[in-house]
């Protein structure tokens, strides 16, 4: 039994701009980036994906983001200090640090960086997330904030996004 | 540290109806509303959303339906009274009602719900779904259904919904 | 109180592949088997992913994947065998095979399988990928793999796959 990771090689790097317009639509691709300072750390990007729709002058259309990591996590929800730390506390409840877990196990894993419940927890909050774009501008609630959660920091983590629309 | 949570405004508010036509792809968005009796109620939006694919002629394409708030969940599984009551519990058991939740609690919360469990469950649970559209309807299984999980009611909830394809 | 399930049916069956070609843009779904072999068993999905979008020569746009079943799953994270034994012991954990479920019960419910325990965990951990074309590659990081749930096995599990772009 491998100890390793199976990779994922693209014949070429991703890149960080790529643009494509068919006929009046628009497909519009970019990577952004993240540094994150803390090991557990929820941060707002809201504002980041609502000036990348405005850019694009995208009437109607769908956003999508995702992370280009397994140990980190995006979701919608409302963004209040006090709610953010309910939702890690629950993390940590759902998925301790330490639980005796394979992948934290020399014997059986070369991750070096016993991260096996950063994985868990990023498992079961998701990677991705789907907005409508709606007479130019992203089609959230009041109170709806996309959060992206550092779930191994502090860590550069690379976060893509896509319109796609007219 | 502030009691209050981040606020998402748009400059414009989100149009019921919009529209786009792209030389032959048809980009349509839309929101209804679902009215909830209960504080917990699952509702089956699998008809809802087929008609709305219908009513578009649509043949290929992509539905992806979402909801404007951050206590209510919408997720795909089967529709059955008494599965319906496990995932109930089992939501009820990993994020209790009460737990010394800080979004709970005035000192350091602006939040007058007592509503902290409803975001936490409706964060595992997710808020969008996907689903393709093929030969006119639906790509879903025998056994799937779209489902909406109120979890902090009862509300007027919205929920968008918009198709991209031809 | 129906001991039954709502039932999903289409007029017309899923089409193995259907393709529609809208002024440039391509919009292609096919669906696929996945054979599994165990009652609960973790396939790598990324190279099956990766050959349908190289087939279609896509440049630019979005893939979507998704089951057609409530008892399995999809979701993106490290294929390492260790970390995927800690998923499967995490998920055992969260969700007992066995917990007084209605469904397994049958004096209320219809379902001859006993797998509550499945559609539960299916219910975490999601149903639905989407993954970014970039370059005419999957947009997705080194570590970053597209993973198979099957959660009650031995089955023969269909997964639709579109893509939409240029």
């Amino acid at each position: 039994m491998s100890k390793s990771s199976t990779v994922t090689v693209r014949e070429k790097p991703v890149e960080q701009v790529a643009s494509a317009s068919v006929g009046g639509l628009t497909i519009h691709g970019e990577t952004f980036v993240v540094q994150t300072e803390q090991r557990i750390e929820l941060v707002d990007l809201t504002k980041t994906v609502m000036e990348f729709v405005r850019k694009f002058n995208m009437r109607e259309g769908l956003v999508t983001l995702w992370s280009m990591h397994t140990t980190c996590a995006l979701f919608i929800n409302e963004f209040q200090s006090a709610l953010i730390d309910d939702l890690r506390s629950l993390i940590e409840k759902i998925v301790p640090e330490r639980d005796g877990y394979r992948h934290d196990d020399p014997r059986v894993s070369d991750c070096e960086r016993g991260n096996a419940h950063s994985h868990l927890r990023a498992a079961l909050l998701g990677r991705t997330i789907t907005v409508g774009v709606n007479n130019g501008e992203l089609t959230l609630g009041r109170f709806q904030s996309i959060i992206f959660a550092e779930l191994d920091g502090p860590r550069r983590r690379e976060i893509a996004v896509q319109v796609i629309g007219e």
